[in-house]
């Protein structure tokens, strides 16, 4: 069947952005083009083929030897919720390192679970802070230490190895949320010693959200095998997804195909590139863009040595917080089909999120930006 | 940009399927064609139109006023899931109507939550009997009613009226799955008395699996609203989903866009068919189905007052279980590019289940099948 038809014509056409906040990044055209021709079966052998490919790449991506390695049939914000349902019992220590919305959602679904939730805090635009984290594990022995590698709501981007050791050396597993780095900074869970992560598809892997690719080694397996209680989540239960993600391919639920083949044309796509030249091309964009910004009088929140790059949070000029940063960002999208991120929490008003993910991090869309902000906002506009 | 690109060549090509086993069905390519086109944001003024479109839409498919009805992030599974999670609360009494593989399976979600699951069980291919669940209402006091609207692991259409009345008279929330119903027959909540409602994209809604599309009354909120104990599920609280799917648009998780955008545009065309030619359509090209199919010694699992329209399950001819039904099932998809589902369960080897869902209920698509069996598996061949 061809994706083109007549009776399209009939439907309201959305409108065509371009994607920089916080995330979804736009899609690769190639990932829509496989999604469209994906008419297939779950239990296909061919589909079942394309999940084999999927998941060594997905390995590849994420740094690790974990055969547990698979897209969950969820936003990232499930992949978040598959680690705390499956990994935590009721009356369980479980310590968050807290330096944005992410790490707060952390310690709201870890609760859930009945853990006793320990917290670490760090100012929002700041990381956490090494000594205090290791403090804490010394003091609570938490069975699990969970945090933030790259945090959407701040833009900045978490050291992740001297707090990962020290949880491993407490006996605790590791849990990293890697929703908005993967594919745009390295990471490298076996190396870090991390026990399970999960990120999602609509940042810097260029598909649209709606799965969450995650990983899972042996000791979060054996943690789960060794529960007490049944994992409340039966959607989520890595002891069954593991019968279809594994040798056997048992029926659990349906594969979101479409999206599933999105992800692996996009995996595909990154190791053409390479990962060594896709960070440095997000590097190179962010730097373009904060000295850019900075010309218009926007102000970093994050120091420089903490940058996230495929995220960077900005304080507006005073001109554009008189106007309203929101009638601002309203005007970039409806007369330059633009979208920039506001803020969230702490930074709701003042604060604006740019993201330059993915496919995004590249001269000439940094160029439009700043082109349309020089418009809109410029000194002289 | 353009879905045809150059470098999408370099991809593996899957290979393209007539799926007519129990779903996924094929989608429609004006669907695929929309989500193709899907570069928005999950707050955009625009995408947010397009979902208060879809949910007008969904409302009328699912015969409800529930202004909570709305697509859930995740496939058909999760939304049994959802039910569960946010509307039993440890220690509740929840009575399960079994008649095949999902009722089963609610009765494991429920069991998580805490629950006393009682079951009335009907035998595989039958449906529950009135009286029998009546009495169990009665006698169990349950909270909370759960039956399956049509049986994807046997192919039979339970009535849904009296139960539900029953099960409202005793005081009982009820809960309804209608994964492979909704589209291809009518589905009324409201008139049913239907507390809470799910579905799934990939079986006749025509779209790629992904997203399960649900509907919560406000007795069911109710019940929500008063918990003693939080929703385990963070991800699947109604609580929270309310906000992003109600007045105030706030962000929970971040919508898989290119699915609900799929969605929408498969609930424009349902009722540009409208659903009474739709439900006819289904009828008619089953009739048509199980007149060939017996033809070729293909004989009906279901009594003919109790089939469904959309999934007719048979028991294979003694000359196809001698050469083994997957083995035949395979030379179908490799030789016609046909797929039909194996049976489940109490099922398996010796029972086929033939979809017809969706844009695939249609003579010709029939005929495709039939002509094929006939090569592979007919009297002469």
């Amino acid at each position: 069947m061809s994706t083109q038809s007549l009776s399209y014509a009939a439907m309201t056409k959305l409108p065509r952005r371009l994607l920089l906040g916080p995330g979804p990044s736009n899609s690769h055209p190639d990932v829509l083009a496989a999604m469209a021709e994906s008419q297939i079966g779950h239990l296909d052998p061919a589909f079942l083929d394309c999940v084999d490919a999927l998941q060594l790449r997905l390995r590849r991506l994420f740094g690790t030897g974990n055969p547990m390695t698979i897209p969950l049939s969820a936003t990232g914000s499930g992949g978040m919720e598959t680690c705390f349902q499956n990994l935590v019992e009721p009356g369980d220590d479980v310590l968050v390192g807290v330096a944005g919305v992410f790490g707060e959602r952390m310690c709201e679904v870890a609760a859930r679970q009945g853990a006793h939730v320990a917290r670490v805090d760090a100012e929002w635009g700041t990381v956490l802070d090494d000594d205090a984290m290791l403090e804490a594990i010394a003091r609570v022995q938490p069975s699990l230490v969970a945090f933030v590698h790259a945090e959407t709501s701040t833009g900045a981007r978490q050291p992740v190895e001297a707090i990962a050791r020290a949880a491993r050396d407490a006996g605790a597993l590791v849990v990293l949320d890697c929703v908005t780095s993967l594919g745009g900074l390295p990471v490298t869970l076996d190396t870090w010693g991390i026990d399970a992560a999960y990120s999602g598809t609509q940042k810097c892997l260029s598909c649209p959200p709606g799965l969450s690719p995650a990983s899972f080694g042996a000791r979060a397996l054996e943690r789960v095998a060794r529960r007490k209680t049944p994992v409340p989540s039966w959607y989520f239960d890595l002891n069954l997804l593991g019968g279809y993600f594994g040798e056997r391919r048992v029926y659990h639920h349906t594969a979101p195909i479409a999206a599933i083949v999105g992800l692996a044309e996009a995996l595909r796509r990154i190791e053409d590139e390479g990962i060594d030249a896709r960070v440095a091309r997000h590097q190179r964009a962010a730097l373009r863009l904060v000295a850019g910004l900075e010309r218009l009088g926007f102000e970093p929140v994050v120091a420089a040595q903490d940058r996230l790059p495929m995220l960077t949070s900005v304080r507006v000029p005073e001109r554009v917080a008189r106007e309203g940063e929101a009638v601002v960002r309203r005007r970039l999208l409806d007369r330059h089909d633009i979208e920039v991120g506001g803020g969230l929490g702490n930074f709701a008003g003042s604060v604006w999120r740019i993201g330059l993910m993915g496919e995004n991090a590249r001269d000439e869309v940094v160029d439009r930006l700043l082109a349309a902000l020089d418009t809109e906002v410029g000194e002289t506009s």
